[in-house]
């Protein structure tokens, strides 16, 4: 990160910096792939009827037009293209049209640039790649795939050359039932407003309880120690029924939290803990949900987040629910290059220079290098017999 | 292909055919790798000022917009964003830019997406990936490189599971110094005859050489003749000397091609040859061509084509030569799919899958597949205790 792109937003690699890029999709593709997860890629464009299925767009969606051709008249705008801004809308489409040709429960990994016409900043870019991973079920999807993303990122997590991470996990289910159980039923709102508690802390959040969701003083205070509550075990559990609130959907939450922590602590110590102050994205996932920061660059923001969804998609009566993860891949190499966490061993993947004492010798040259390369070592000939250092 | 792109020029592949475009991709890398190219990859849009550097498009571009942003009312249009329609306009760019990063002469590859707006038809999509290699050096590139990268496209299509391949070889020198040596001085114009040459066939063209042009017949005769010489070894240049035409840039052009079909015809028998009815794409190389069609699918036309540039790219008074060729892998992936040349032995990357004799087995089963991965081998735990079969 010498440079500065050339186009804001647009971050291109210098060919050693590209080499710590590809280490990260390798060893991400490889634990994927380890782990049964299927490659696919879907087109960068959807029809913008598609990108708004779900509702506004809160995302700066970049359009397509054709310079040389008039669009068709006739077309509708929602027929008209645009390029995807994340891997989880293409994924559903693929899904509902291939139904017919994949196996049930389908475990897929997608690695694809994505775009967003942003304003760019440290650690967002207009263009940037993403590896997502998920399992998608037809009619139902056991809750046990909640535990195994967790426990496979972890894993891919792990083998990046990156700083210790935590993955934090939270319970849509929880979040709502114990809103309800003290007599909360907005839960966007009051979940609005526990999204502020890092920038503005617990006092204002209190106020804009009461304020803005009619709280009593104690509800907005059971609602702030539920949002004070992070274990690395599930201990958590005892802590939120010290809280006293009884309702079916929390007990619900609780359980499938704590077969997430128990499983997690279980199998990868210290990397995934339960934590009851997330509140972003629990409006939209419908169970778990996943968000993972690196240690000591928590402003970065998360790197790599998800969540359970009832219906990922529907097809006429069928629905298909999913759980999965999302790694914000390019913001993960801008910290890595940025903070010179690891470089390349070497600027290119050539290992031997076969050089030339005089041009014939150039033919024989080539057979050298063949040998090198039939034993998998990277090999390239000097085009001209020059002196050896200029070689 | 047994299914229809549910979006026209945009396929997207099931699970067990993105194995097969995933085997082409890796193969690809691994050759260019092991020859010493390194990897890069550029942003998906340029300027369309960038796009229309080298004058006119004759390709269809996608430009883009921003739906939620009105564009800077002051932005004059060519600095507005379009997806590239290829990969050298984008290295050209990358090169100038970086120069002072790079070492010379610089061997990159680069795989990924472009976009052009064409009508879909078999073999020709509006977004598909190409295989790029190119050296490019800084004010020279010794012409060995030409000889070089026949050679490295040799070995990386001989190591794709595809049929039998020709790379046919020619060059412009050669071209415009017999044209110039028989009195025929609009090169561009003759080609564009001779292009036709398949379609029309002979007659045909001689008359519109003569018709267009102001050739003589004799002109005309002279021009098929050349252009009807097609051989595997170098035995080429008796033919064309046979012709009796003289002109210096003849003779540097023969001595070109005859080094790059002598060395090839020596070190990938049968696979290089010298085709001297090749037009298309000598109006803007300077030197060598190439393209490569399938033995038996010559109707799917070049599946990989390049050629020199005397000038890639330029940065004042700085030139930058380059040699390059790139692959259609999407063309290519689409008619292996399409003939079922040859299939996933698996539809998916699993290999074992483990089965649970009861529910409370999961984490044990769990240990059992940590321990295959460990090994290498992709492993996933069935979620529920099910029937076998079921699971």
């Amino acid at each position: 990160m010498a440079r500065k792109a050339s186009l804001s937003g647009f971050p291109e690699w210098l060919p050693q910096e590209r080499l710590v890029e590809l280490h990260v999709l390798d060893t991400l593709r490889r634990t994927f792939e380890l782990h049964g997860f299927s490659s696919i890629e879907t087109r960068a464009v959807e029809t913008i009827g598609q990108l708004l299925r779900k509702g506004e767009i809160d995302k700066e969606v970049y359009g397509l037009h054709r310079l040389q051709a008039e669009d068709d008249p006739g077309a509708p705008d929602q027929d008209k293209l645009a390029l995807h801004f994340d891997l989880t809308v293409p994924f559903a489409r693929y899904v509902v049209e291939n139904a017919g040709y994949l196996a049930f429960p389908f475990r897929r990994y997608q690695i694809q640039k994505v775009w967003r016409g942003e304003r760019p900043q440290e650690g967002r870019a207009r263009e940037f790649t993403q590896a997502d991973i998920d399992v998608v079920g037809d009619g139902e999807l056991p809750f046990r795939y909640d535990v195994e993303l967790a426990l496979v990122m972890a894993e891919a997590l792990s083998a990046l050359p990156i700083p210790d991470f935590r993955i934090r996990v939270y319970n849509r289910k929880l979040a709502e039932g114990f809103y309800r159980g003290i007599g909360l039923t907005d839960t966007a709102g009051v979940l609005r407003s526990i999204d502020k508690l890092e920038k503005i802390g617990p006092e204002k959040v209190a106020a804009l309880l009461q304020e803005e969701l009619g709280a009593t003083d104690e509800q907005a205070q059971a609602a702030l120690k539920l949002a004070s509550i992070r274990t690395e075990d599930t201990s958590f559990v005892e802590q939120v029924r010290a809280l006293g609130v009884q309702h079916e959907l929390l007990e619900t939450g609780l359980a499938e939290l704590e077969e997430v922590i128990g499983e997690a602590h279980r199998r990868a110590p210290g990397k995934v803990m339960a934590d009851l102050s997330i509140a972003r994205g629990l409006d939209y996932y419908t169970g778990t949900v996943y968000e993972t920061v690196l240690v000591g660059h928590e402003q970065l923001g998360s790197i790599c987040s998800g969540g359970r969804y009832d219906a990922l998609a529907t097809k006429g009566n069928r629905t298909f629910p999913g759980v999965g993860l999302s790694i914000g891949v390019t913001r993960l190499v801008m910290r890595i290059l940025g903070q010179e966490l690891v470089s390349a061993s070497r600027q290119v993947p050539t290992a031997v220079l076969v050089t030339l004492a005089n041009d014939e010798s150039w033919s024989e040259a080539q057979d050298v290098a063949a040998a090198l390369r039939s034993r998998g070592i990277s090999a390239e000939v000097a085009a001209k017999a020059e002196k050896f250092g200029k070689q």
